[in-house]
């Protein structure tokens, strides 16, 4: 490890693979039921959505003639611009923010890229994608894994990086960044001619710490933001991205005309002016979170402060594998660690559910830490 | 324009926007109509389509608590695997074929590129994303549009491309070019090392000049399908590439883990199964074509062949610009084709559409024919 904590990044060839939670799919089928029976702790999903204003939007586009016309992200982008009081053309919708990810390193084909990981598996395999060289800047359990922006600011200034990937709130850590700690990155990185991506995917349950506003009126800030676990369609694929007009240019170079589908357009044209939505989701994920939080602590695991609608957890004893094979019988999906880069399999991530759910959960956990030979 | 008929390529930066048809929202918009109000001849879209089967699995996708959960491919993979006899490391799927062409450019990056032109626009997109220079195959009006497979033959041995891009039956021509053509050209190429792009988006049409089952077999060759238009669902996004396994793997690794809807895969796998409505559509299809070609001609236009379900079309008099700007008031789009390189305004593309509907358009035809001031 350098004065700076960088590393060498191992070649771990498990982390250039699609490493992800929501496979319910595979599960439902290893386990020989329907996937709606499937309760799934592994996949970030706000639990009360699509709202009904989304599941509407979705049946009117599925029964109406449109399916017959292609996609057209007028609407979409029009909605944008109010939200986010921008001008159209600095913005480029994607099919989620993994495809975001990849279009963007397609339009810079960075050299060198700084990763802060554990990280979302498509970071790193979209750099690969493009044969980047990784720089891992290692998020430590010590340092409840969160950065020193001082050092980070440092090394910054200090190596020649084409690319810097924050993700804030971060998975799987749950941290969210403050919004003056990524101005001062951002300043710096501008400095030396680094772009910084900053994934927001989970940043609706911390709007405050946004940078997505200041996006356009910086040179090298990208800014994704993501549908898909907030309003819980990560069936559909929507994303975008905010970036100045230039910058949003080059990223929309690299994309299809109709990446999107016509049903996600109109599914997140509904989203955006859910106002409700968002305020229910918001107080009951807080209230949901902490009471999980408290009922795992309880039980003796320990579970880092989250910021976000999940929890990364260490087990005391046993692995998220083992945990896992135990909870089979029950088909319940956790999101085992050990594919993150500095995590291991002492770790899971648990998505916050509803309340009955989370503590069916923390029931079953308890049962499994008293019985199991572990 | 040399010995063998290639021309340099005009910096036309018109060629490089997504010129296409199926604008029928801004259509709408700009007539104040809904878009079911749109008569739409402008987008090559199978008319008797989506199949009640794809309807049925499109309704079920959305009610269901599927879009609560990931997209998997794997359903959808197995049933190409059955309907293909391949295995499924040599499938790679991805939302529609303009998606799949970009990420085949971004696992070549490409330096030089031959296109037969005119042709589909995201082609020539595709290769501006990653600065590929494109060397210009004209396909001309006085051979009826197709390409001298001797002479093309003979460019590809001698230059050294990277990438030839074909598309049969080739869009906007409706020309459909044979096997064994096809075959020597790819036999051709792999002696080059170069990599040959095969889009069969058209050939539902005409199956059995289809590469696909041999693409496995070969080095260099990417046979590209889409199930946009055969099962009219434009507004899902949906298609896949064929070829070796060691090709696949390239092309899949550009591409992020979920890049198509769970909505358009369940849609996709319902189509697959549909035999009767292949059946329905070619013959449908086939009538509907030759009805149409026969009343233009009647009125005076010059109507080529086709082997799709679109007609390229040169207008006796006038443009299409003009055409479309009369047409605006009976709430119809045409293809005007003053966007595609090598062709220009006398030329319009129109879709075969329902034959009561193809009717109307030729009396109106007719009628600005006459009656108008061109």
């Amino acid at each position: 490890m350098s004065k700076y904590g960088i590393k060498e990044r191992p070649d771990q060839t498990q982390q250039l693979l699609s490493w992800h939670g929501g496979k319910i799919y595979e599960a439902a089928q290893r386990w020989g039921v329907s996937p709606d029976e499937v309760l799934d702790f592994s996949a970030n999903i706000n639990p009360l959505g699509p709202p009904q204003s989304v599941a509407s939007a979705i049946e009117d586009a599925c029964r109406s003639a449109r399916i017959r016309s292609y996609p057209d992200d007028q609407l979409f982008v029009d909605a944008l611009v109010s939200k986010h009081q921008l001008t159209p053309d600095e913005i480029v919708v994607g099919s989620g923010t993994a495809s975001l990810m990849f279009a963007v390193m397609h339009a810079l084909v960075p050299k060198k890229v700084l990763l802060l990981e554990p990280a979302f598996a498509e970071y790193a395999r979209s750099c690969d994608a493009v044969n980047a060289e990784i720089t891992w800047w290692p998020l430590t359990e010590e340092n409840g894994f969160m950065p020193d922006f001082a050092r980070l600011l440092s090394v910054i200034k200090e190596r020649q990086f084409d690319l810097v990937i924050i993700n804030s709130p971060h998975n799987p850590t749950g941290n969210l960044y403050p919004r003056a700690s990524l101005l001062s990155l951002v300043t710096a990185s501008e400095e030396q001619g680094t772009v910084v991506v900053l994934d927001e995917a989970f940043i609706d349950y911390a709007t405050e710490e946004s940078l997505i506003e200041l996006a356009p009126t910086k040179h090298q800030l990208i800014v994704l933001r993501s549908l898909t676990k907030f309003y819980s369609m990560p069936g559909l694929r929507v994303g975008y991205a905010i970036c100045n007009a230039s910058m949003a240019s080059k990223v929309r170079r690299q994309i299809d005309p109709w990446s999107i589908s016509m049903v996600a357009l109109e599914a997140a044209h509904a989203a955006l002016k859910d106002d409700d939505f968002i305020a229910e989701s918001l107080s009951s994920n807080a209230t949901a979170r902490d009471e999980f939080m408290t009922a795992l602590r309880d039980i003796g695991l320990l579970v880092f402060p989250s910021h976000a609608n999940f929890l990364l957890v260490k087990l005391p004893k046993g692995s998220g594998t083992e945990l896992q094979h135990w909870l089979d019988s029950e088909r319940i999906l956790i999101r085992r660690c050990d594919s993150f880069l500095g995590l291991g399999d002492a770790f899971i991530r648990l998505a916050v559910r509803r309340s009955s759910e989370n503590m069916r959960l923390v029931s079953l956990v308890k049962l499994w830490l008293n019985e199991s030979g572990v």
